[in-house]
């Protein structure tokens, strides 16, 4: 074997590990593009389908293309009965994102990937049924009822409103949802997404490749830092509380969730979008505490830090004011990025050879096995 | 953000991604060693549970260890009611691999690994659950029979036959399980484990990390290939039929699978090792095809390809003497290698920074959203 090479960044850190077609994050002019689409003009103008349409086919749909794609994707948002019966076993204290992971897992079981011509249809199968996964269990784990896991919504963010809150989501929301799902739908080569394009270096199926990228999201050092900001400033009934406390934080160099990022080093161009649907939320349901205290925290953290909020800061009080349990907010971000993870897997799939790195090895020399009765 | 390094290796082949005390493959005068100890050694000596110590723990264990850690695996093998109530609504016709994913997955759900202090015991249980998890399935969809999860064999290569075959195993076959289980515990930064440590990246439960590598593992370049060796050999009748068949097959340039390796270049050390109990199988069920049709497999690819045969040629035969079938080939694979993939989360945790490359963007240059009235 040739003498491997030392990386000189832990974690792979601006290191180059493949090609994508999809994405650039952090370029000088543009901070994330989707197949060259600003994300801010995609949020402006698409639903959430047409930024899938665009990851899976390439391009934007036209008014046919997306009302088709809308059509189809409804007809497969329903779950197979024995899904059901699984996710009725996950107790109610379960991580919602391993009800997700199992779900994704055990779906791949009933209807398998047998052949990489059919990855675009599990794609999207897996896309369709993700709320009616989140849904359905918590519905039935939390409030004892077994849903209707289809309804007349058109765009899958309605749809997941619908499931919840078992009636028809406000144009506003729906809107929210939307650009959400699009805020969130793809980052490049992020821990999640990376471990799906391993996984798909191996020729598995689909279904393994979000199962594996499922589990990568959870981490609290990944997904779930929206949660964590829900859980930070929901303790705080003013901003000037916030404010001293935040103080107080940063002077004991405790973690505040939901600020910088590890690519993005001047702002995250997604929270200037979020933000401002924060706020009309807040106008929407007459919030006086939650929209002003975070505006607190933001601006205290720049004011200290120079920390700017990332996407997922002003996340938490969006899905807040849309009558979201925080345990949800993560299960919401798999909604969306299967999208990114599944274009990951077409595109290691189109020019694959599998990831296998080396290690440096910093273990024991070698040594004789000593018999165990002398041991 | 500075400019990105474009690594040579496709597949990060002969890169450096971290460390590890665990294991060196391919180094000159051992082949594979687990934390300084040739894998031949092991494998002559040790049962697996003795392996499984020495890579969670850092040594190997003496009498007294050894006894306490058997009794105490033995105590973790029955699976919770909910578990195998999954198991009993997934098909028949499902991937083994998949079965084994999501038992992993649901596991998960039901004793949740909820501080790391806990990981060492969450490993054990995986380690011991598996083989009921893969039984379990196995005999109540294939043979409509709901199995006991308990036995009072000794390693956890007895306990597996056992399940599988409903009576106590040879002292032959539990050595062998012994062999095998050992020789598939560990092997560095391969796909599967590099999942598990992308996964533990981003500091997120065992089960997740587990469940992922367990998807990695299932794609037909990485686990998978005893399977297809077994079907490949069972095609023929006689050596000469399968000398005439592999020299056609290379004049076609088939892939002959069970051949080579990634890291190995001369030989690969587990293979000596699973050779010599192939034979001993064979004479003890008086086979007179399986073994000499490998045999011939074998000294043809090395006459006209100097291709030696890996871990899993050897094993396809072996498995089979003892009655395994084919489609759980891969799953025994998992019962080992996830002391493997344990352990390297255990590293990855105890000196983590998040695993987050950077991507070469090759997509369509930035362009402006096309409002879809006129797409």
């Amino acid at each position: 074997m040739a003498e491997a090479k030392v990386l000189s960044g832990a974690g792979l850190r601006g290191q180059i590990a493949g090609q994508t077609a999809l994405c650039t994050v952090g370029k000088t002019g543009a901070g994330l593009t989707y197949r060259g689409y600003d994300v801010r003009e995609l949020a402006a103008e698409c639903d959430f389908e047409e930024v899938a349409y665009l990851l899976f086919y390439g391009e934007l749909p036209n008014t046919q293309q997306l009302t088709d794609y809308k059509s189809r994707l409804k007809t497969m948002r329903d779950l197979p009965q024995a899904l059901k019966e699984v996710l009725e076993r996950i107790p109610a204290s379960a991580h919602p994102m391993d009800v997700m992971r199992t779900g994704s897992s055990v779906l791949g079981t009933l209807e398998p990937e047998l052949s990489f011509d059919q990855q675009r249809d599990v794609a999207e199968r897996l896309m369709a049924a993700f709320p009616a996964i989140m849904c359905y269990w918590y519905r039935f784990t939390h409030d004892g009822v077994r849903i209707n896991c289809s309804s007349d919504e058109e765009t899958l963010g309605g749809h997941f409103l619908a499931l919840l809150h078992d009636k028809k989501p406000s144009d506003l929301h729906v809107k929210v949802m939307n650009v959400s799902l699009i805020l969130y739908a793809e980052h490049e080569f992020n821990a999640s997404t990376f471990t799906a394009r391993v996984c798909a270096s191996t020729l598995s199926d689909l279904y393994s490749c979000v199962t594996g990228a499922i589990g990568s999201l959870r981490g609290p050092l990944h997904g779930g830092a929206n949660e964590a900001a829900m859980d930070m400033i929901e303790q705080w009934k003013s901003p000037e509380e916030a404010r001293e406390a935040i103080l107080g934080m940063l002077e004991r160099k405790d973690k505040i969730m939901g600020f910088g990022h590890a690519i993005y080093s001047v702002s995250d161009p997604r929270n200037e979008v979020i933000k401002v649907w924060a706020e009309k939320l807040a106008d929407e349901v007459g919030d006086t505490v939650l929209y002003p205290v975070s505006v607190a925290v933001d601006e205290t953290m720049w004011e200290q830090k120079k920390l700017f909020p990332n996407a997922d800061f002003y996340h938490a009080s969006a899905y807040h004011f849309m009558g979201i349990p925080t345990k949800l907010f993560t299960p919401i971000f798999v909604c969306s990025r299967v999208t990114g993870w599944a274009s990951h897997v077409f595109e290691q799939r189109s020019n694959n050879r599998i990831i296998r790195p080396s290690a440096e090895y910093i273990g024991p020399e070698q040594r004789k096995v000593v018999p165990i009765a002398q041991r």
